[in-house]
């Protein structure tokens, strides 16, 4: 069995709607992973085991969606040096803008790689982490650039209504 | 000597110019208290033990402040039952909204009182902090109530220029 | 019978979708309470009344929610020295950003304590109260460090569906 | 000498560079008013009184500015049907569109007319109370076309530099 | 037949679901006013037309309703000096945002009394007209001062639901 | 002498700031223009005037800035055919974004090309009338390649600080 | 068979329900056009070799739409000096507000003529397209004058509901 | 020598204020890397070639920084599997919004990590870049480790001023 290498974490099961689009492509990839609920609120003691383990086990990435008041990235940050991916999930009232205030805009020194609000952001968080990997890992990159070329025939396939 | 009851916290010295009206409020009205830096991203375990701790020393309120991603307040409140009032400080090109965002769109189940972006947030954090504690301190209410009294009659007095 | 300890005041029987939750926060705590509508705009004499009964009722706290132009909170607080914690009910057209800054940006000496956006600031005013009654009230404290404590089994506890 | 027709009301001394343009406009109009410094937040039972009286005083409008959480012209309308007029004055740190939302965004019922952010505003609000009395003064609806006429004149003699 | 006192205007008859609960008020209160279709953009030399017969034909007021790029209230107000009163509509995808910037941010020298984005400012525009005429009609006073109490006291009999 | 192609109007001459950037790339690229100050709220007729003689006179495009509540692009727009090129000047307390929106979110059947907020929109906007000139001028189109060209061998020679 | 003037290009199908309002104007009017899918950042290439032919091909001027991190306008524009018309697509969590940042704050040098976020703007941006050919085609110019009588004519019969 | 890792990218030399602390960042910890301006809209096809070399070029990350319509970090990210970190770079009239919209806002299928508005934002970036190659690079790991501990440090050794 292959080692866990992306860890997928959110902070309450109501964010699975827009994470699944990461574990989708994790999957897709066949990158090994796993993926849980880890609320920094609710749960900070296992949040922080969860980070202070991280390079222990051998964790390459962790992509971290969480909603609102969003701590869980940026906190998850400041207790590994494992590259964190933040995805501000859509909130009720702001649409995610207060999601990616607080997930983007950390001070210099821990960085978190922010992507879109919602589910593109989740699946382009994980594709971010395959382009990781793939640095390392030629049969990876070759499935990456296959995925891509695949992504640009379905565009270039794409039809419209013809003219009445 | 008399207990801390309010512990006042920044996320960095650069924060001092604001939360310093935090603190001279609390000086005003001879309000027992600590003020120091205390990180959530560079000191995360310190943040951690001092939310642990705030319950069995006794403290009443924490005051964090904090901008951008500001995680110190929600963090911390994560950690203790003792009250959190947070104050958004006025971030460089966003002007504070990102630290507001961040401080007030807390999740339901962790609270964090938030005040007004910048000097007078600060300020008013701790004017909130004498009026929880004078719930309970006949002597405090009164000081309150005299400042406010003051207050009033200083607004009273504002003269304005005359016409031409 | 105990005295009322928290009053919730809310603009309009339209806000109690929101503020309900306020309410049963302090059911579930069994903190004395009473809930009304108080509008700041149409009934301006009541609320005035309100708050200048409210340190002679023994209230420890005053909960108002209140949409739009959301005046309701700052003008308790501009007539008690009662902390007031202040709800900000979404809005139809803006969604809430407009009640957040009505209530959120206090100037210096009028302090008022704000949450979020709807229902989870509700729920998160109350929470509050309790904390700040739990200052005094080793009883109360008790409570709701259990509370957290269910509320972090809760998330631990929540199931994501499996990997296909 | 003329009864006062036009009240100028502002929160704070430090208001005053911006609505003295509303002051101006009223001098140069030659429109009796007054204007003085009536905090909504440190002076509540000044302003309601003010508004009270508003009435039988005989004005015919309140023009007030406030900035921040601006609840002076709400607050004033709440308590008179004498027309209010609402100047949103720019806030430190969010440039006056938390004073905008607090002024303008009021439930039905209660109307402020509010004009723009800033010195404009203050001088727009003036010149609508003009235009409110000129409905029934002919001298002043004459002066006020003279006023329009020469701004009028006064744009279409604006030169630019010449091409080099 | 009394003279016409208040034109209500607005961009499209898709305006009429907002901008109808000014026409309701105007009717409530018998104010001689009459409404229809003027667009800024689609009807430019109508809407002249109509600013400049204003002060001719006794209007009192205009209350303009426009959605987006709205420029209706603000171009009455350029073209005649009886008093002009915007009423943002909220628009498709800024919910009005785009509206109120385009009528409240008017230059010094053009005033527009501007009011809540939606339904609340089209009532409130109205209210406000009345207002003003009421300055200079006692009986018309003592029905916005009727309407007012009937308001306060709808507000105070309001119920919520009782504690289960 | 060449006949006027491209008018540049601006809503007052402390607009010229941002708009003589686009006056020089109209004198740089030799296209015969003219530019002067149209007030759309001061100057109302003068405004339907020039729109209203644009076909008549040949003119190609008008160029129009202006800030705040900006209406004299979209207001041109409804009065002439000729193509109506829009730029948002910054206003002073929202930095351009209400005039961005009071020119861009014209409604369906009145089009203005907007552009960037400021000088570089101005410039653009510019830029953009000689492309549509180019497209019946091989001379012209011969010039914008080659400013083009030339725009990217200063980019391309652009230098960094060494490292130390 | 006539010369294709303008290019349609959208960046994903998804686009059409707001693209085609372009498309129909364009048949409205007779003007020769091509619509199809060309996305930005799935198919770079693609969208490079379009522009690049552009010139060439004799196109008139290129519509764009494009919603969130919108690059295909600008990107276009980089590539031909044939003018680019800009739509902003809306977007799910921003409502298009990113699609109107990312589209119409161009660098100076490379212009994108943006129009409304929507439906609204696609139209716009084709009417815009006709008016530019109208400025050598007398026959369209008259249709377009007759497009905007047959618009003002049918707001002027626009009918708003009775007074009850 | 020692074969480049890290590119970083900027659309002008004028982000070199911002993009140095990316710079500076990478010199520290000794990683190979280039900077150099390339510019997405005046220099397209040189930004194509960078992109489409990175692979071979063994680069591992490529820090792109650019402002308003910030379309290089996801053009580069179309054209390579290179990871591509992006950093809004602040702009003159929306403060870095619209680049931040512009960078993170990228559609499903193509990643930009971005990190914060302006400095901080550029440090992180490098700092990310760090930790990505850290992980397969127990040195780089080791020094990261150091650089974090040091950062605690300094934070925990900041003072503040002494009550007076």
């Amino acid at each position: 069995m292959k080692n866990i290498q992306i860890g997928v974490l959110m902070g309450s099961s109501s964010d699975w709607d827009t994470m699944q689009h990461a574990v989708h492509i994790l999957q897709q990839f066949g990158v090994p992973h796993e993926y849980r609920v880890v609320s920094a609120h609710r749960m900070p003691d296992d949040m922080f085991a969860y980070a202070q383990d991280a390079v222990g086990r051998g964790l390459k990435a962790i992509i971290a969606g969480a909603g609102g008041a969003a701590h869980l990235p940026g906190m998850l940050a400041a207790k590994t040096t494992v590259p964190v991916l933040g995805v501000p999930v859509a909130s009720k009232h702001l649409s995610g803008v207060d999601s990616l205030h607080s997930i983007v805009q950390m001070p210099k020194g821990i960085p978190v790689a922010t992507f879109a609000i919602g589910a593109a952001g989740a699946a382009n968080a994980a594709l971010f982490a395959v382009a990781m990997l793939a640095n390392n890992d030629i049969v990876l990159r070759a499935r990456l650039e296959d995925f891509r070329a695949e992504q640009t025939q379905t565009a270039r396939d794409m039809t419209l209504p013809p003219t009445p």
